[in-house]
């Protein structure tokens, strides 16, 4: 590995802001889509699809589903990465055959294929030079979001990665130190795990998001204000009934 | 982006036989997943760890909970990546608040993050010239490899990457034309999808496994043979009732 492509994946970060003048072609889009398709599948059957919103009004339609964030309404595009038991149960469908993936095993394959293939994208999207962001809020409003992307039943969005070409450089995030997340042999349990978090709590950008929100510490901010527990079970629902009435029963 | 960088992407492929001789050090395997973590992942959580295996007895006694599949039995070290909520939810407990992750929300971008944590140290190990391969049983036998890796409640095994020093250069694996899985502003679902999947089926080793498992064509060899409904829903209740004993409740 040349020391360019390692300077490359230890100082990427994601990119909210886009060039507004500076579009980014359906051609560069699809070629690297197409290699990133070559990343591993389960079985080779590639459970997925990606829907590439960029025509401005339909961005613009999709930006609330995604809570208006600054990235997608800046963006060149919106790629929504799905998971599709469509195209597979249509396949065995023609051919004779009865699938077997709406259960938890293959909403469990489809989500790592679909996670696998949009990463594998953002890789090349920023090899390239482009800025990218991921939209947790996919998950959240799905219903609405296939809607929109008119998906069929048993295609689930799963990611959605904005693009466009970088107005800013943004800092580096820093990660938790390797000893939090990197086990040899066996899962190793510290006595105490908030040292494992102190240098993230130490971050002025940190120290002030904690005082902006009046809490005592980080995790007080991640539990009660960026992913409270009632939120998360009500996108939960949603989620879970949207799945069902794809027909997968997780 | 370079054309060497590219090159790589459009012809990865799969490595299953590793040189035997040759070790993978300690060293090198944290560097690529130090590098790794700069993925993206859901607000900075990092709900993910990473279990290396490298003790030839540890190994053997993995390799039965992934069906003894040769990229395990030769394979200089197993990586078992798992979605973690057990840290996190530690130190929340730690500075005084309750998480809300024990859902379907949380465990989805668990299983996201893992997913995209483990396909970027794929990446950076086979830009270092290792060989790599996932294993799909991961999430088959949850159980066992969480005992045998002494992983604490809440966290979940999601994918297996086997690594070693390629001893083959195999052929690179053909996907799907791009018009089935890329989509412009809207979804495309053809009158017939089979033609979708004509050149794959046309090729002779597919012709050979069709003809091997006595079916009349490629999507009856994995609706029936490799992924069959019911195996799918008994490893389902194995994966589901582990993820609850996890306390995870999707």
């Amino acid at each position: 590995m040349t020391d360019n492509i390692m300077q490359y994946f230890a100082e990427r970060a994601t990119v909210r802001a886009y060039d507004p003048s500076r579009p980014v072609g359906d051609e560069l889009i699809a070629r690297l889509l197409h290699l990133a398709a070559q990343a591993p599948n389960t079985g080779n059957m590639q459970l997925y699809s990606v829907i590439v919103t960029r025509e401005p009004e339909r961005l613009k339609a999709l930006a609330p589903c995604h809570f208006n964030q600054p990235a997608i309404a800046g963006a060149k595009a919106a790629l929504t990465f799905c998971l599709d038991f469509n195209r597979f149960n249509r396949w065995c469908a023609e051919s004779g055959c009865t699938p077997g993936m709406d259960n938890l095993q293959g909403f469990t394959w489809g989500v790592i294929d679909t996670a696998i293939f949009a990463q594998q994208f953002v890789t090349l999207a920023e090899l390239e030079g482009l800025g990218t962001c991921y939209l947790g809020t996919t998950t959240y409003n799905a219903p609405d979001i296939a809607r929109l992307l008119e998906l069929p039943k048993g295609v689930v969005p799963v990611v959605t990665v904005t693009v466009g070409w970088p107005l800013e450089r943004p800092e580096v995030t820093r990660r938790l130190p390797d000893e939090a997340f990197i086990h040899f042999e066996r899962y190793a349990d510290p006595a105490e795990v908030s040292p494992l978090y102190a240098a993230q709590e130490a971050l002025e950008a940190n120290r002030r998001f904690v005082a902006e929100n009046s809490k005592a510490n980080l995790a007080q901010v991640f539990a009660e204000v960026r992913y409270p527990r009632d939120a998360n079970e009500q996108f939960s629902r949603l989620y879970r009934d949207f799945i069902a009435a794809g027909g997968i029963n997780i």
